[in-house]
């Protein structure tokens, strides 16, 4: 760590900085500036040295200089990690693509998406039957009976079924019927249901809060690995920003960012990404083009009926269409350097 | 609701969404206007209401036109509430001064702190025992052990506790040692959580999520309301931005737009809300100025020690500067009008 | 425009807004809801009529029902524009890459960047003489030695020539250089100089401000039209967010958007957009995937000696291969519906 | 400036690293870590030395340890600077308080303003006469004539006037009439327009652009602080946030941050910090406790018929009522430490 010194902060702040920083393990070296002072802190990473160094007096910064989390990053495990369950694989160089409605609604609608979205080319279904809602007044999912319902289509289809855990009490019956339980964006810091997820035993795809930095996304990643479970997607869904005319803002620079960073795969979800349907195809083919290791798309038989997030669902076709293009971009691009 | 169908929509598009308006027990009236024809759906709100009529075809906005949330509104009750729980007291014209240390770290450093703040004239003993940490490295807290600790300084000073729940499992042993449970600004949204809080029968400090819009804040009271539970105090403590001169940025017309929607107190963070000792006090006294019900700050007895947010801690002597000027501009208010 | 009333209005604000609806030419539709009363005000839209109107008592919102912007309008014209001059177009089905170093440093390097840009396949030859920099301390630009050095550069390679123009005074002298001049982010709502180059005879690329809305940033490109000229390209390059990541958030959902509210074309800016040169290919052959109508890109010789922006310059390699993956996929794109 | 190095970065990185600091003028110490070398540049800022340095291969991170502001900073003047013209002040203990219509209309409207504000307190008077308005087809101010209305309300009322200079041009005819030339958010980053008030000879108010960085508002400070012009107030005016419910989110945490990195007074506008005249007072009252040198507040007559902004201006009545707490909280204060 570099803690950098006040404008003109004492000997006594500088030496006080200095023995900190030994009693946290670390070595002290100082480099006296023309205008400043500057301490390094020398060895590996303890827990809490940088909140202990910045409450000093006569500190102005502490800039850690290597990452927060460990396991999670490429320079412990260098090679992209590959997650697959059933037919579905995402990373090193392995496209997954999921789809399915927001809220699964009856046997017969995911039934219905379940063929149609194999039949374009997915190898997952996605579909909420615990659901996460704003309001406590909106529909909050058919539960088991919707689980149930997902591993009818699995059944039929060979889909891999990708739903959502909203609390560490249903983390075991959902890793009954999931094969990959989905953590929302609401819940990237409840911490308590990430353990939980990394206890299940099931591939893990993990969005990412819509004010999350990336060190707080990895480090949520990293609780999940820390309780032993490797299989985790990352997912971009969207941040928050003061842009309105999309429902969040979609940087897809996170995946050039994160492909750096970390060996987990990266999954983006145009769905939730832009809010509108409209504009799903668009940013799904930006997104493999951007070097995506996979794709969670938001499908409906008839999203004018949908039960939620209708306005920006896809019909069958718009999603055989947008599939088209997803595969032709990918493999343009796998025969270029 | 006010639907604006898209120019040049069609005659069926606009007479299929008259149809859907209809069909949700609304009353449709179509404007044709000389751009772009307006269909207003009057009656009261029904679930899905929004969505479904936004999926409709040719329609290109629904803007609702009343609040999402009910019993948390001004319009359901007027009056303002006043949360009370032995000497403490926020709303309706009651200030509550909340202070103590970011984690309980030992009994005697909670008692030291616990008979400065009530000495400096806080009503309100902060302290946290379950820490939600970005790092599964970082500091946990001390659990049940802190709880007791908290307890112990209740019973010598008569201070109010408010301390952190972070999941369902903990509920019930938390709400055994506080008088306010506090949801963190990272579980705003974990619904399971609120439903939990809202079923134990005691006060509630809700954390705004740091991208939170106000009706998602508003909205995530409902869900305690909504158990019955009318114990709910709103709590600003900044929200992420482009800003980084401060670690979140602390709006402070958050006091005076929630005065106008909701009869729920309004208490304001001034410590996570920027980040740095140095401005905790002028945000505190300009809280104040604002209106605010309450304040939570943290204060510890040795700030460049404690085992978290030391950065952002007071120490006794500073907190005992904050509440003078606290209170010198809340009686200079009582008197103008 | 729609006025929604606060709940509670009484029957003479009601009136009041009637009556200024109709002072202001348009018609009046009162429709009585079971909460609010709405008001929608019908006819041509006229000045300040929103303004006038959310300023009267008792009124909540008002909603304009179309948008602020005229010639820039997909409504006022369906089809979609091409801007050319000399070899270079964009727009319509036709993409233009425009190519080179942020300033122009010298005739050596702006001819070899030309060369190599024009071999790789640019079209356009971007380069900065007048230079907007944050600090009054630091390289200001070659002014008009710089843009004889930029004419130089097309006389051999025919690029056509896109270059900043800061300030009105400098209208005159860039356009007798430029063949495209370049309106910066920091100067997207400097309406003189956007009148200024709006009678300039030029195609002009307008760049979006950091923190600029969609109608922002159209209603800067109407002030161009305005004046006659119909020549803008709309530049998306990234906006200010929370994430620290990147030098800015790059949007690219943004030419889903622009493509869908107006006729001009939209190009990407990926450097500016991302400020790290690793990042630059990946999101450039994603906003050719995403539908972008071309590239604006930092190319130096020697990046570690730019004289600015080195970290986000791609070297003539990095480029050749950028180029390379964006043709490809633009190609694949156009043999799929 | 601190150099982080890649990790895994080479000795031969390492040592061009060090050859290139020293080629800057600079002395380079190098710190090998654990995970990570260092290298600490050391002396007397040198332009583009930042940017020289983060181009540079196997460069991690560069940061800067000293403000790249001069004239601005504490550390260059640490006494607080007072601004002063006619009966106006602010800083270094004075309060200034500024109020006027956002835009010049009439004569009467000017003067029956000038003569309300002045009852009621101020010292400033302010009023646009050149409105940079985000539609070309919104009004643009009365030019000359309002500049003439501003002056006669000076001589009756003895208010300073502060107004808007847009554009170059219009300085020299500005600064005839003005006693405070005023730059808007959206020019606060065109440069030559900074310059050219800089050497005006008058106090200028200079606004933070709405998505503007600390350091970025005061380098546009400093851009006039070069001109030979130490006049300079820094206004917050808000800035653009995902928040909706508000127009702009205010933080007062500026006043505190500003304090103490810079000399210059800091004036509060909680008129466009808010854009809902319902906040205002609230906000002033705040930003005044939060130790802000002054305000800056729409005022008008008769706001349900203001040509702009009527939905954020204060009667003269709700401008007394401000004005009356605001002078109460300041008095209180200044009676405690």
């Amino acid at each position: 760590m570099i803690v950098v010194m006040e404008q003109g902060a004492t000997d006594e702040q500088v030496q006080a900085t200095v023995k900190r920083i030994e009693s946290l393990g670390l070595k002290a070296s100082v480099i006296v500036g023309t205008e400043r002072t500057v301490v390094a802190a020398i060895g590996e990473k303890r827990e809490h040295a940088k909140e202990s160094l910045e409450s000093g007096e006569g500190v102005a910064t502490v800039t850690p200089i290597s990452a927060p989390y460990k396991m999670a990053s490429r320079e412990v495990r260098p090679e992209p990690s590959c997650i697959t369950t059933l037919d579905f694989a995402a990373g090193a160089g392995k496209i997954g693509y999921v789809a399915g409605p927001c809220s699964v609604e009856s046997e017969e609608q995911i039934l219905a998406t379940a063929r149609a979205v194999k039949a374009a080319g997915a190898t997952g279904l996605r579909g909420g039957a615990f659901k996460p809602r704003t309001s406590p007044y909106s529909f909050q999912g058919l539960k088991e009976d919707g689980l149930k319902m997902l591993a009818a289509a699995r059944s039929e289809t060979g889909l891999a079924v990708f739903t959502e855990v909203m609390s560490t009490e249903d983390v075991d019956l959902v890793a009954r019927y999931a094969d990959v339980l989905q953590v929302g964006a609401r819940n990237m810091q409840n911490y308590r249901l990430l353990e939980a997820v990394g206890r299940a035993g099931k591939p893990v795809l993990l969005k990412r809060g819509a004010s999350a930095t990336m060190d707080e996304f990895l480090l949520a990643a990293e609780y999940i690995l820390n309780e032993g479970n490797d299989q985790v997607m990352l997912c971009e869904r969207g941040i928050r920003t003061f842009e309105s005319h999309t429902r969040f803002t979609l940087p897809l620079a996170s995946v050039t960012y994160l492909h750096r960073r970390t060996h987990l795969p990266v999954i983006i979800d145009p769905s939730h990404g832009t809010g509108h349907t409209y504009m799903v195809c668009d940013m799904a083919v930006a997104a493999i083009a951007a070097g995506a290791d996979g794709l969670i798309i938001e499908v409906h038989p008839d999203p004018s009926t949908a039960a939620s997030d209708g306005y920006q669902s896809q019909t069958f076709d718009e999603f055989q269409r947008t599939m088209n293009r997803c595969k032709i971009v990918a493999d343009a691009l796998a025969g270029v350097k």
